[in-house]
């Protein structure tokens, strides 16, 4: 039988749905595969009758998703992400399909909470969300016509995850520490802060090297202590600039 | 690429659906998948405008629907079809995991047309319906709530058909050049006199901390662009100290 921890520690955040009934379809798929931690991120209408309808035997899960006013709000405390996209991007991270995010998630779950990233109907996640997660889910499909419904998107990764769990018998074991979310941010915001202060980052169009790197990094997979190593070098690179400049 | 035959062959069949809104959302479900043939056997209510509304653009699989009055008519000229259904039942058959199902289609694909059979929302298949097919396909889920809603199952096992038939396993398509052996290396000697020169290394002790970085950046595996960007960023962290220092 599935261990029950790693299903629990799957999180479904959905970004900015604009059918409340797509969020009750969505809770459904996720109960039918075990998963119970919703999080909703500004949604256009919750609670509301539709969802509630469409949820069908999953008004549990439901009844305890959490509102959120960002995505770094709903990924706080999350070990790994997976942007879920039907379109491939210019500055991909890893891309896995889902079957290989099953897997991946099942991995990571033993270390901490991870989350599954879905965006608008309509737009699906921007390039910022994506780059808050740390590779892109994608589920093959016609590429003649390949728009899931959203409940549908995440039925199928839900039922990946389910699958991986079970069939995963032993896990690799890590002996680091990876860092959270909220270590790798603050090394991204300190790394940009100092690629200001080195002159690297030009303030007029910074966007696209922040992305690279992020993309880089997220592949990476930062370990806790690697974050503390880096973040030493830039404040030692910062350093000699805040000597000549005396005290900002 | 896939085969598109084999996936033409694949045919599902809905009988007695209760919800035109689901027929619909399957037939976008079927098309997501590149699957084009549905039989509606006896539904309660088609065509209508929720079918219409939840197949969003899939249209054209509902517009060629074959309505039947009877399973037999449904499954005439398949040979082989697999009753999916969420609950075991007395007088089974060879009961197919949702994969296994997907697997086997797709061999027998190869001989001939093939059916997915699914029962009413609320009822599911008969045994007498299920007596026709081969085989029971079911889903693995939550033994606590197993009831996916129609077309979420159409689209598992959709997408298990077409997993199948695809053989490719990865859309990874490896667009960036990545550096070579001589060019990572060149980093490494940059990265290292660049932590000389802001003091981060302490030439006493310097050999733990390099192996840690030579670890990490490996495990990310860098592409060239990549490592042209991080030496910019190491020449941008030394310009400052040699403008102090003066030419060396």
């Amino acid at each position: 039988m599935a261990d029950p921890l790693p299903l629990n520690r799957v999180r479904i955040v959905l970004c900015g749905t604009s059918h409340p009934g797509n969020i009750g379809a969505s809770a459904r798929a996720m109960k039918t595969m075990g998963l119970t931690t919703l999080h909703l991120v500004n949604p256009v209408r919750f609670p509301a009758a539709d969802a509630d309808a469409m949820a069908s035997g999953a008004a549990d899960v439901l009844g305890k998703a959490v509102v959120c006013r960002s995505i770094d709000e709903a990924l706080t405390g999350t070990v790994f992400a997976v942007a879920c996209t039907a379109r491939s991007r210019d500055l991909s991270h890893s891309v896995l399909t889902a079957r290989e995010t099953g897997v991946r998630l099942a991995c990571e779950a033993t270390r901490g909470p991870v989350a599954l990233v879905f965006g608008p109907e309509q737009t699906g996640l921007t390039a910022q969300e994506v780059s808050r997660c740390g590779a892109i889910g994608m589920i093959p499909a016609n590429p003649d016509y390949s728009s899931l419904n959203l409940a549908a998107a995440v039925q199928i990764f839900a039922y990946e995850v389910r699958q991986a769990v079970e069939s995963v018998t032993s896990y690799r074991q890590e002996t680091y520490e990876v860092a959270s979310y909220e270590e790798v941010e603050l090394f991204f915001r300190h790394l940009e802060e100092t690629l200001y202060d080195i002159e690297f980052l030009d303030p007029k169009q910074p966007k696209r090297l922040m992305q690279r790197l992020r993309r880089l990094f997220h592949r990476a997979r930062l370990e806790r202590e690697e974050a503390n190593i880096l973040r030493g070098i830039l404040s030692a690179a910062q350093k000699p600039l805040k000597r000549n400049r005396g005290p900002r």
